[in-house]
């Protein structure tokens, strides 16, 4: 089944939605172009004999059910992107889904198939990420989600119902059985190692923070030095403690990655000392106890943040998880297929977050990786060979072959 | 003429348009608070037989033409503040100009009498500051300035079209013989000193950069950090670069003032590295070889923060100006008056920029502060006593006979 022209065209003709003049997608959730994709998608789903189903906060699904009264093998991605973003992230995973359970819906399983185009996992729009999938797994409040507001002020709840992307009765976490989902790595473990399949064991651990420096309005001239709280200075000396973070606790076995990439200034005028500034702050790593140290030193130098630059610093809405793995009996089973099929495959973890990270813990998961070119991603110079792509499809088709006949189902 | 009754009450009647909560005021250039004021004031004008015109970038001129032909004495400052700003800034010495040519208009003098509320000087919304009268004196293109859009899109032509604050038969640069202005300190050299009156003999030299920090889109998750190229890193050490610079270069009689207030971020995602941040970066001095030292130690400084970061640092849109000196014949002028009214006086320079800077050079400018209680400003909190306040109407009106007179018009 390699090079299947099929995907390929059909992927070629997904990327046109929002597509950039450097060759990746501006396509954030709910956007004019991610309206005409998910258009497009549910068409090319219905044209198939999939049954179409929206569930409340607008994720997608595609189903074929053989076996009545039998539970799904759920498989998908999103669609959406991050602002000027790449073709891959996302969208790979979904168009795959939809194609190797297209393959597959000719036969009979013990459980019935179904894709999911998850609504906003990027969560560049609409805060947080890996949003719809969240909502799906209870982990986080539908009316809280429909209430969230872009920075231009348009509700989520408000957007969807204008889509018309809404709907009762789409499964629900209940009716599924397990869950697969395949992904672009976003790194390059697998291209430095010359490696087709990423088997995905884990994810990083991490822990997130919001975080909100307060100072003091005053003016940017006539202010003496001594005088001014400014709370822009504060910010700026947190963003480069992060990146001190890292560069002192990483160790080659145990990297610690850091970032800020967040920030909103009030006022924001050229004139006027910022007087609030809320900004993320993130940690990752592989290491659970690196990251815990991480944390202990980034609390103990915060308060000389404060002092210097005369701001409070609120830690506000942290939230972090553990090393989480994925079913050891899921990386067998795609280890399996991958060896039957004669793709070089490892074992990896998985920095990002994905929608399998919030179906992982409530049903049996399986995540797979293809490589990155580069390890570019969130670019538009995010890349993926067509080899590699329709690897994955054929692989993707493998595990799911033997999902749906109940291989990991009851693990 | 102190405790002039009608002015505070005409104050408290300003200072309720865009009022805020904890006293102080939010109405940027053309905001509806804003154009409410403007509404009023032209009213007050016109209700006390000022002839009320517009220019084409929103400049309001109330005309008292008592000496057919003659050019005008003008006199004015802002009405638009910053967001959540002070009562005082601006607003106090429109205001006063108003106040104080009622007083005069009886009386008939050499000069035309003329008051002015420039449009535009906090620069919050529309940038640059001190727009309207950069305009008028030739510093800022007029279609450039039109052109000028806020940052939801509103342009300025057509946000003053629709409010119809413009006209054509306003006056003119060349129909100025000098120009004097009022403003509180937005400093503390007057209350520290026990002063009552600041009379203002120069400006601080400045200059003012446009920074543009270009790194590239990542993932922050699972980028490794070797690859990352974070634009908000880079911009983040040039905000700590800046306050090196004041701390490392002040002298207690050369101080240098710096300042990072307004940060773009883009795309300013909670998941993605900044490819790109727009930030400007200030240096102020009343020392221009400490200036002229403190931009050399800058541009030395930056390839560093290039390199570490990994991004690209273009300085554009530098501008500045050196120390200027305020008309010395108004100085004395502005002395002379405090002294027969028994105001205690000193000679100051001022930090901050005025619409005056823009006249001064062009006509003889006198400027005149008034205390501000602990040198607030930019800041809802800003405030002038009330006593302070009618000892500058009552200097201003002083001052304004004596120019009217001709007493400086040809210096």
């Amino acid at each position: 089944m390699s090079g299947d022209g099929t995907f390929l065209t059909d992927f070629a003709t997904l990327s046109g939605f929002g597509a950039t003049e450097r060759g990746g997608v501006h396509r954030e959730a709910a956007s004019e172009a991610d309206e005409a994709q998910w258009i497009w998608f549910g068409r090319w789903l219905a044209d198939r004999g999939f049954t179409v189903r929206h569930d409340r906060v607008g994720n997608q699904f595609g189903l074929l059910e053989r076996t009545p009264g039998a539970r799904y093998l759920l498989v998908g991605s999103h669609l959406d992107s991050q602002p000027r973003g790449g073709r891959w992230d996302g969208a790979y995973g979904v168009l795959a889904a939809a194609h190797a359970v297209h393959r597959l819906g000719r036969e009979t399983h013990a459980l019935n198939l179904a894709v999911v185009n998850w609504f906003n996992e990027e969560g560049s729009r609409f805060t947080p990420s890996m949003f719809g999938s969240a909502v799906f797994t209870g982990g986080l409040d539908l009316a809280e989600a429909l209430d969230t507001r872009d920075a231009a002020g348009v509700r989520v709840g408000d957007r969807l119902a204008a889509m018309g992307r809404t709907g009762t009765d789409a499964p629900a976490l209940a009716d599924v059985a397990a869950y697969a989902e395949i992904h672009v790595e976003q790194g390059r473990v697998l291209e430095n190692a010359g490696t087709t399949i990423g088997l995905v064991e884990a994810t990083w651990a991490a822990r997130k923070y919001g975080l909100r420096v307060v100072g003091e309005q005053s003016h940017t001239g006539s202010t003496v030095m001594a005088d001014r709280r400014d709370a822009l200075l504060g910010a700026a000396r947190l963003v480069v403690l992060a990146r001190e973070l890292s560069d002192e606790l990483s160790a080659p076995e145990a990297p610690l990655h850091t970032s800020v990439s967040r920030m909103v200034v009030e006022p924001n005028s050229p004139v006027t000392v910022a007087r609030e500034v809320s900004m993320n702050l993130d940690l990752r790593s592989p290491d659970e106890a690196l990251l815990a140290h991480a944390d202990a030193v980034l609390h103990e130098r915060v308060p000389e943040i404060e002092r210097s630059a005369r701001v409070g610093v609120e830690i506000a809405g942290s939230h972090g998880w553990g090393v989480q793995p994925f079913s050891p009996a899921g990386v067998q089973l795609a280890r399996e297929v991958a060896d039957e099929l004669g793709l070089s495959h490892r074992r990896i973890m998985t920095v990002a977050g994905h929608d399998s990270v919030n179906l992982n813990g409530h049903v049996p998961t399986v995540m797979l990786f293809v490589p990155s070119v580069d390890g570019i991603s969130h670019n538009e110079g995010e890349h993926t060979t067509d080899a590699d792509a329709c690897a994955g499809l054929d692989l993707l088709t493998g595990v799911l072959r033997r999902l749906a006949a109940g291989g990991i189902a009851g693990s």
